[in-house]
């Protein structure tokens, strides 16, 4: 595979749909991916995989079971595997996601329509 | 473990040296690391490691034996396992890794005075 180097504005200006990331970096079995938001998700954990948001622009809540947490431009925040959350986007925003290659986006529930069934790479 | 967010300004302010890259965050196995650098750093490879650079401020050249590729803020490249590459900064640059928690930065070259000894977490 050529290497080369990947724009993150650029590959946010492929897509406009919300809570549909794309696939646009792996690196040893992690995927990165790029994703737009707006409104809330949907609780929910992963049971064998940590999940990293770092914000490219804009701000979100990420909400926990016991606290909610604001994350804006240049912070990051990590969930470790087993933890119940759900982001919170009021105006929307871009996040940027590290997770392993075998992450869904809802923690397995395949019957939410917020499931993603196959993820695409941009 | 509490689960915060990180600001990678903040992060960023708490060292001013090149070349040592600190510990910010763990996920799966991974690390997400700050450096900032300066300079010119010596051609190696990581032979079981692919590794990811993120600008976060400024612009660095990463060159690999048969191009130069230019990477500015907003910008990544993934270097896969076994692939040669230097990279080259003009002006001061701060850069996020994301790299396996097993990897040495000048891939394991233990007589250069560019490895770090032990990786700190800030």
């Amino acid at each position: 595979m050529e290497i080369k180097k990947i724009s993150i504005a650029e590959k946010m200006s492929q897509f406009s749909d919300y809570w549909n990331p794309r696939i646009v970096g792996e690196l040893n079995g992690q995927h990165i991916k790029l994703v737009k938001a707006k409104g809330e998700f949907e609780w929910h954990k992963h049971d064998n995989e940590d999940e990293m948001f770092l914000v490219i622009k804009g701000e979100f809540n990420m909400e926990l079971r016991n606290k909610r947490i604001p994350i804006t431009e240049g912070e990051f925040i990590i969930i470790p595997k087993g933890i119940e959350h759900r982001p919170v986007v009021k105006n929307e925003v871009e996040i940027m996601l590290f997770e392993p290659a075998t992450t869904i986006s809802t923690g397995g529930n395949e019957k939410s329509e917020l499931t993603q069934k196959r993820t695409e790479w941009i």
